[in-house]
């Protein structure tokens, strides 16, 4: 039956996926918690939850959006599987709970299985680092679906924490600190709007957009285009934990997809907004870079990226830490924007 | 600035996402349970997880591969989310737990919020009624990423139950019943090769697949062949509750992709294998007419497809209830297969 179709035939290829999970193998028994109590190959990961007397668990999922573009014009897969582990532990952090771990769902057309085994080993490390379990995952080749060498990824995180742990938008109030956390870049938002800018440049200055990524510019420090809009996602664990610690946490927003308008007043009530003195940092010039060569409005350029803060803890006033980074105050929400820049 | 460029000008429209999301929060509010206490638009979804002296989370996620490329072809995008619900649903049900909540990833170039719903609504049904709360989600709009109007979808689903109530592969002995519950068609495994099929007849034909798809079969109870293939995943936690409850239950086997070789050893110990009687069901005309059209030799279609049989029960032979379908026995393993067909 030689004319007979087989599923290689078809585009898929059991034994390359093989491949590809003994490879990331190691990387992600290197990720296991003693909570863990399955081995890879179950149908489902299995997490022994304890030691908490009103246990809430915290869920988020999420993607890096086109930020993949960029690492594959760049070839630069090593780094993207921290960025998503990185946004998802910041999404459960902000509410209050710790991770325990993260599932991660990777999908192209033909799986090249040292690529995968780059961006696995990303994600592994990433949950290393936070303490989360890469507790399972699903690799999926859908032939024709994407373009060859091209794929994309979803995290999915859960958390937990004792129910009087959660952090809640409700407890913000009027006259509370927002205090600031430095970013080290776009994270992993706005990526479309930024490679719009930097194909502005490039068909103005008659370049390539590869080469303008691959240009060191003295405004970054002398890094490339590239590695400064490749920045990892900054994991905000640690810098949540330590804040809380101090007391007077209230509740904390992750600037993500929107921005500030976007996401700050998600950690605030109804009726109360935030007003920010952007005098009080300094917006990374790869920000401003993008701006210029975009010529891109102030306005969007804040509903868009983070412009500098990864994300706000609303604080009570009295307890704000001496070296906290004061950037603004909560106030009674004015009109349809809630956050009022100076 | 009119020649700046705004977010809008590269592709993604958050006045278009708000639509996306307004639309589905009916659904989405469907399903929740009494445990879901948090609201839409948080940075993390919370369940408050409670009454298990021992818990154990069992997570998982999951596509639904190029099955999608048929439900856009035929414009059906109505239950493509119940797939995807009931394929995760059922990885949790086989490991002896209830599911809890589910959370989703969809990604596409272009959000078209109209398809959207019907997507997402799918989800949200299949939500309620397996009663896991639509817990949370990611919308991602990546501009040229995705053909126009394509999206995939990805799944995550988290259960629980009393870590004794685990079932577990360990538990299987020799001499234990293989009890088969029937499918209603490929579930959401093995589309890359039906797809294949299809147009390998159509080709011979010369015919149109998407007319192929479209003509009704006799052999298929005079549903068109597209409907045939587009059948919903079905959801075996009903059946999974009722062979546990009839006491004997060892352990469950999903046949998914990889077909029978590649799931049915997941359900038992190193060592063991399993002795199935093919003569004990009837293959549905589904895959018997796949096979056909691709000329697919034997072997490559159990090595894809579940054949006919969703899920495969390793019970105790003294209790096995009286119309339970037994389809094979547990046997020492022989060779590099591990189940053996009569």
């Amino acid at each position: 039956m030689g004319r007979g179709i087989s599923y290689r035939d078809a585009g898929v290829n059991i034994r390359v996926a093989e491949d590809a999970l003994a490879r990331i193998k190691r990387h992600v028994e290197r990720t296991r918690r003693p909570e863990v109590i399955s081995e890879i190959g179950g149908f489902g990961g299995l997490f022994r939850l304890g030691g908490l007397s009103d246990a809430v668990l915290v869920a988020s999922t999420d993607g890096v959006g086109t930020k993949l573009r960029l690492a594959d014009l760049l070839d630069s897969h090593d780094t993207i599987g921290q960025d998503l582990v990185n946004h998802c532990v910041n999404d459960v952090a902000v509410m209050g709970a710790e991770p325990l771990f993260f599932l991660d769902y990777f999908a192209t057309g033909k799986l090249d299985p040292p690529r995968f085994e780059r961006v696995v080993a990303g994600m592994a490390l990433a949950c290393r680092e936070n303490g989360a379990a890469l507790l399972g995952g699903e690799t999926a080749e859908m032939p024709g679906f994407y373009v060859d060498g091209e794929y994309d990824i979803a995290g999915f995180i859960v958390g937990a924490c004792e129910r009087a742990a959660l952090l809640r938008p409700e407890d913000a109030r009027e006259g509370d600190v927002c205090v600031g956390v430095p970013s080290n870049g776009l994270h992993t938002n706005g990526y479309s709007l930024a490679r719009a800018c930097v194909a502005r440049e490039a068909a103005r200055s008659g370049r390539d957009p590869r080469e303008l990524y691959r240009t060191r510019f003295d405004e970054l420090g002398g890094v490339t285009l590239g590695d400064a809009l490749l920045a990892v996602h900054t994991s905000y664990l640690a810098d949540i934990r330590r804040l809380r610690a101090s007391g007077g946490l209230r509740s904390v927003a992750h600037l993500t997809g929107g921005g500030w308008e976007g996401n700050l007043p998600r950690a605030l009530p109804e009726g109360l907004g935030a007003h920010v003195d952007r005098r009080a940092w300094s917006v990374p010039p790869i920000f401003t870079l993008l701006q210029r060569m975009g010529e891109v409005e102030d306005r969007e350029m804040w509903d868009t990226f983070n412009m500098g803060i990864g994300v706000v803890a609303v604080m009570d006033a009295g307890q704000v830490p001496q070296d906290a980074l004061r950037i603004g105050v909560v106030e009674p929400a004015r009109g349809d924007r809630r956050v009022r820049f100076d």
